[in-house]
């Protein structure tokens, strides 16, 4: 639904752009009374910024593989209630580093891996659906979700909401995995209309437990419209 | 707007699909561990669940007939902001049964009452209302508003809330009832551009009430855009 | 994109309609019972209402130039999450008076400033930006912003979020504004996605700011889509 733009604006800050209406952008010393008014860790004067209007999955995904690949640290993560009329979140992303190189690296990493994040997820007039896995999590996925640094971890997402349930408990009977955590749309997200599963455990069984989920929301969000596709290529 | 979908898919958690891109499932058995992720009442290991897109009230005054009808209990209510780029919110609500073909009816109740609970919501391009009434509310209406089971029951909405504002001062001026619960966009509500209000009391009185905001509301949505219509048949 | 509607309705609560979905209302003798539910300041039972589905800053800019220009008080700001889909808020304002034609004129007031506090509000499929300038704040920016009365005051917002990051940071660079908030998608907003920022000072370096906020915003938001467009105006 959204394209990339390939557009440049000379401006240093601009990074680039990706799908999901998503924007890479640094700031290499940030004004020192807005940091304070940011409540950032001030250790990080240099910060990268990924936001994006679709997705929230996706994005926090693809800065997990930016904060492996550099000298970098997640300093915050917000979902905004958005998706442009859609069931879910939109994101910003936020980046610390010493040194703006570093942060306009995970900038640049982040919105190269966001064509593979959005892979799995899958949409229709009606709603959508998003799986992601992982063999080893990083800062990011703790960050958003409490997922143990390191292990294996996996996201079940469902929209309309009572979609999400019943995968959740498919993801969840289909492989012995570990529930990290369980948000519905008036307790853990921003009031979207969505049930996210987060989970982790042994690498294998992860899988299976998200592969399960995904087989299951097709064929019921199916029911509410269209086959539910993907934009770009799935990836688990 | 949303079309009921006839699909199957094969799943016996399917039961049917509504307007407002609702969707109805039954897990028989929820896993023990998410269960417990969810918060639910250990009592109940069957749920129903019944999602939507678009619309609140409609979703809950229809399961308030299920309550009525089967042998459940409304377990959670929960309230996205949602309807699909409008003025409102989406909707998930849990049935909790001993058995599963228990909360399967609720379900089918709930779906079936649908098509009656959004007979007086009526929209335009700018904004919408809902209107609900019912004799006697049961425990969806005491869950979602504080309605006292048993009593006459009504529901007044307008959006953006502004409108709201004004039909619930003339829905309280209508007749001699008594106000349950009035929210605003950030005062019980997801952030909705709604005023809702729920009154009880008397059955003629509430109905009378209604009545009165509906007339007014009606007219002031359309100032706004095109005549405000409804999807089904207007039912109070 | 929200035309205005030129409409009457007959009903002498009816004050008008404006762009942004924007419909103002009066109620000269707020129910009583009503009234304490709205936990209104008993002072008023006359009340002036201003809501729209698109827009806060425009309706609370207007607005600030209502109080100042009649015998009323503003007497609560709520910002639901709306913009029909878009990425910000919706607004409802209400003004308290002690009697309903100083109510109506603050609603006239308000509304008839719409087209210009639109003016630098700039649009394209991706996102917005809006920018807002007052030589002298009163009591709407005061409640909405924390903004010092009689004072110079701006606002600068950017959606997605992230472009809203970098352009407060370019807008306290500037110039030597003293930043009064900043909010972020999870942190003082609605779960917009959107970064707003509001500084205070001198008048010409709060202008300049403003302005310095909106020749980087627009480039960046550019690249997102085609090029941002006011669909009024531009007054700063």
């Amino acid at each position: 639904k959204s394209k990339t733009s390939k557009k440049y604006c000379g401006l240093t800050e601009f990074v680039g752009t990706a799908i999901g209406d998503t924007i890479g952008l640094v700031i290499a010393n940030v004004d020192y009374t807005l940091h304070e008014f940011m409540k950032l860790d001030k250790k990080y004067r240099s910060i990268g910024i990924v936001g994006g209007r679709t997705g929230a999955g996706p994005q926090i995904m693809a800065a997990d593989e930016a904060v492996k690949a550099t000298n970098t640290e997640i300093i915050t993560i917000e979902l905004p209630r958005d998706t442009k009329g859609g069931a879910g979140h939109g994101s910003l992303i936020m980046f610390g580093a010493e040194d703006v190189s570093d942060a306009r690296r995970a900038v640049e990493v982040t919105l190269k891996e966001l064509d593979r994040t959005f892979g799995d997820v899958y949409g229709n007039e009606a709603g959508h659906l998003e799986f992601q896995y992982t063999a080893r999590a990083s800062y990011a996925c703790e960050k958003a979700f409490g997922a143990p640094i390191g292990k294996s971890f996996g996201l079940i997402v469902g929209a309309p909401a009572a979609i999400g349930v019943l995968i959740a408990d498919v993801a969840v009977k289909a492989a012995n995995v570990d529930i990290i955590s369980y948000s519905s749309p008036a307790q853990g997200s921003s009031f979207s209309n969505e049930v996210t599963l987060a989970v982790s455990g042994d690498s294998g069984a992860v899988r299976q437990s998200v592969i399960a989920a995904r087989e299951v929301g097709i064929k019921i969000l199916a029911t509410l419209g269209e086959e539910p596709k993907t934009d770009t290529t799935p990836y688990i």
